[in-house]
């Protein structure tokens, strides 16, 4: 991954300011207040956590990227104004207000984001304070801290930059993610924000991103929790004074596929540093009958408890494989089932071949591990990605609150 | 739960043998094989796994139970004679006509069933020589030994017995199961035999059976994945001399209602002895609009990785909770949404109460807890069962196949 420090501000237009506002405990040092703000109105899309139980910040977001435009993303970690009643709706009113004015833009330019805990009710003498340093703050060298600023139980800082040479001109893309625990396929504790100077209409700019996240983000799975909190934001400002990208040409397919690249290499980071994971690992379902059909083939792999504990146990279980693959909900004839793990094929047409143990054994100890399952019902195909269940797994979250 | 000897023995004209096989590995003294037979031809009624990828005596016992009779269940534990092609198949049917040679009875006449390891091919020899020792050892004090006789990683056997006073006399259910891991609340790794001397027809027979399951089996979970193996079997044989048991009346009313309580002390037995556990969970909903959404929001939390985790932490992290609820994918209002943990309101309305979170700590030391979460949506309810998810369970299935 390119993991460059602009990040979010790589594209042109944008800035971003940090503070350690102590959101979580009063006089801490780290970084947990980000505003990532783009010099002009910016299209703006966002996908939201599917949860019935949702984030007070989660809500207004939606209303936001409704109209449209913004000019600003304003994030806490530390605290998920989550399970907070009206107040944690004031909560958020009160927070674009006041970062409007410092802006300044209107407060119904501003998206609103929160992660951390849930059931406190934000601090907000020291989140305003927080959030008014990180206006005075402003530059195009935040990137870097912007990611740092938005960890929970992260262990690295994810931040990525792209840049696409269109035919009639270079765009940037620049992007940053946290989330480690409580991501499952169809978003998690995950914040996401996309940057780019591209020039794009809100409405197509939300078909890109949905585009990007059913290959990206809806594809990793760390473990199968939905938190109550995800959010995925892309502002486009159009500063590269670029035309206008449509659908239906060359250059918007270009900057999709671009676009949809960034956002597997974030997904993947996250993945990566998945609370407790010590593999990486790679599914690919081929021969499905539809892509549908594969993906949900490839999601049962990736969530299955027990294929997630052997790959920690550095185990070639084909067996879990094979068997995760059947209650995926999609039809085939598991006669006709090939599995290859790190490149050996294990199971021919149902059976277990003559593989060699110790060799498998062997591959199985990299830390990134790649599983094939291949079908004969027809061309569809999809490709997951997913963490190991370690023990630390679990030593992380039964401490976690406490 | 009742633990007495007799088991799946204790209705009358059931006897059954067992005996040590050297399935898994030739020479161990350990049981593993066991044969359950009536004295008359019984009426049969199964429940199997719904994964595509199911193991060859689960394709055969369906047949069997499509015929509405059985006099004889056989099982070894050790080899789950899944993934092993057509030899498999020829191997199932083999073990049925040795059997049936020996009881005797018609080979179309018995259940086989296997649980264990995949993808090995059966070894017939010792299989054959331990089934044969099995029908030479009937006898109505076996219940508890096939109950050993069929544990893999379970670490203690499970066996209940009822008896049901109807008005016309009295009747007895007997039951044992197996399975520790791979549970998920569609059916899994598990094995299930319930026996009873009632005078009950085929089909109805298989109306109680799932009436029962869907109140007991269907509501547990250990871990997520279904296995290619689960069957439940249940024979009825009439040798209790009572009339038979006719829908619309209130003994089979009253027969039902003591069939699916059998049925749910079987399926906590299973979450007790779940791999790694360390509490045993139950969880009530009450107040959905349905009780169809009460199961979802039940079996949600009840999968929850990151609930699990906390029920293993001892952390009364409602947080969790409610965040699972909300993607259970029933609708429900979360600011009327109460959740109760060892009988401490500790949500309510979707808001934090000021409880002690010293007292409730100390709650969640015990071995069993309680989690009731109440919707203001209608009179919908459902209780599950879980176990948690421990650093135990990664370490037994990071190592299993080794």
């Amino acid at each position: 991954m390119n993991t460059l420090k602009k990040g979010v501000c790589a594209p042109q237009g944008f800035t971003a300011g940090t503070a350690a506002g102590g959101i979580k405990k009063a006089g801490t040092t780290r970084l947990d207040c980000a505003i990532i703000v783009s010099d002009r109105p910016a299209s703006v899309a966002g996908m939201f956590t599917t949860n019935r139980v949702f984030a007070a910040p989660v809500g207004y977001c939606r209303g936001v990227c409704a109209s449209g435009h913004a000019r600003a993303i304003v994030v806490n970690s530390g605290n998920a104004n989550a399970c907070t009643g009206d107040q944690g709706d004031a909560d958020v009113l009160e927070t674009a207000r006041v970062v409007g004015e410092a802006i300044p833009c209107e407060a119904k330019e501003i998206c609103v984001c929160s992660t951390g805990v849930i059931g406190v009710p934000m601090p907000m003498e020291r989140l305003t304070a927080g959030l008014l340093q990180c206006a005075r703050a402003l530059s195009d060298e935040q990137g870097e801290a912007v990611a740092r600023a938005i960890m929970t139980t992260d262990t690295v800082p994810k931040c990525v930059e792209a840049e696409v040479k269109l035919p009639e001109g270079t765009v940037r893309i620049g992007g940053t993610a946290k989330g480690a625990g409580m991501i499952a396929p169809n978003l998690a504790t995950m914040l996401a924000f996309l940057t780019t100077d591209a020039h794009i209409a809100p409405a197509n700019l939300k078909t890109i991103l949905s585009n990007a996240v059913n290959r990206s983000f809806n594809c990793i799975c760390i473990d199968n929790d939905m938190s109550t909190n995800d959010t995925l934001l892309c502002l486009a400002n159009g500063a590269s004074n670029t035309p206008e990208l449509l659908p239906g040409t060359a250059a918007f397919e270009q900057f999709q596929e671009r676009f949809t690249e960034v956002c597997i290499d974030l997904a993947c980071a996250l993945v990566r540093d998945g609370e407790g994971a010590t593999k990486f690992v790679e599914i690919t379902v081929q021969g499905a009958k539809h892509d549908a059909d594969a993906r949900l083939i490839a999601g049962t792999i990736a969530r299955s408890q027990l294929c997630k504990t052997a790959f920690y146990g550095q185990d070639a279980n084909w067996g879990r494989i094979a068997c995760a693959a059947g209650y995926g909900g999609a039809p085939f004839d598991p006669h006709k089932m090939d599995v290859v793990i790190q490149g050996i094929c294990v199971l021919r047409q149902g059976c277990p071949t003559a593989y060699s143990e110790e060799k498998i054994q062997e591959l199985m100890k990299a830390s990134e591990l790649k599983v094939e399952v291949t079908l004969e019902e027809g061309s569809g195909q999809a490709v997951f990605w997913t963490s190991d269940l370690s023990t630390d797994y679990v030593k992380i979250n039964a401490d976690y609150r406490t």
